[in-house]
């Protein structure tokens, strides 16, 4: 399947992305770097999208098993190198369920599937960084 | 270097996601997949993160060069896998600049030391990716 995305420059630093959704964004280095901060960091999209595909795996799964979570929150924690090209070399992803009633057995189960058989962008990150997953369950 | 994002679920397939800039973002699924498309497509902002980190490098040097260049549009054209887990296999960015007094041998320049040298995010593309990249020069 093809996915289309066109990105315009704004001057300085800024540049405006569209999305398959329709919704642009926009992005700008920080100041350190030349820009106003008056957009998203681009590298940082790319943790954003891995904790989004794989969220929307979990929702999903906690939909279709009818699972009782109250809450569900994803940290990321990449190292990214000091040489250039800078990229993420390990990656730390948690996720971290809250409730009083989690089934945490099936709910490790969705992450597993999520992070071993559906997430596209996991697959990717896999190929260049050493990625580790967390679940931690939290009762409210 | 540590980067970190937390994203945290807002119910049905909708998260918000933090971002170092300061700004937080929204995904969603699509009505096709359970959402409402109240938010960006969690994949396609690994298309932006690498249009976004590689015009910065070229915007950073038009500045450095002081290259005369009246609009500048990276179209990414990505193939996403059909089977699980989609990723993307096949990626054609191109840069396309627009001005009448183009030096289009230092754009390739720049363009070149993007790519080869400094774009994390197009290195790590390169990991699952094949990659190609074109420029086009257009006249207003």
């Amino acid at each position: 399947m093809a996915v289309q995305v066109t990105t315009t420059w704004l001057g300085d630093m800024r540049f405006e992305s569209t999305n398959p959704s329709g919704h642009n964004l926009f992005m700008d280095a920080g100041e350190e770097s030349g820009g106003k901060g008056e957009g998203y960091r681009p590298k940082a999209l790319m943790l954003s999208g891995l904790a989004g595909c794989s969220g929307l795996d979990v929702a999903s799964l906690i939909k279709k098993m009818k699972l009782e979570v109250d809450n569900l929150k994803i940290d990321i924690d990449a190292n990214l190198t000091e040489e250039h090209p800078k990229y993420f070399d390990k990656v730390v992803m948690s996720f971290h369920f809250y409730g009083d009633n989690l089934d945490e057995k099936k709910l490790q189960k969705a992450v597993d599937l999520s992070v071993e058989k559906y997430c596209g962008v996991m697959e990717m990150f896999r190929q260049f960084a050493e990625v580790s997953v967390e679940t931690h369950f939290h009762k409210n």
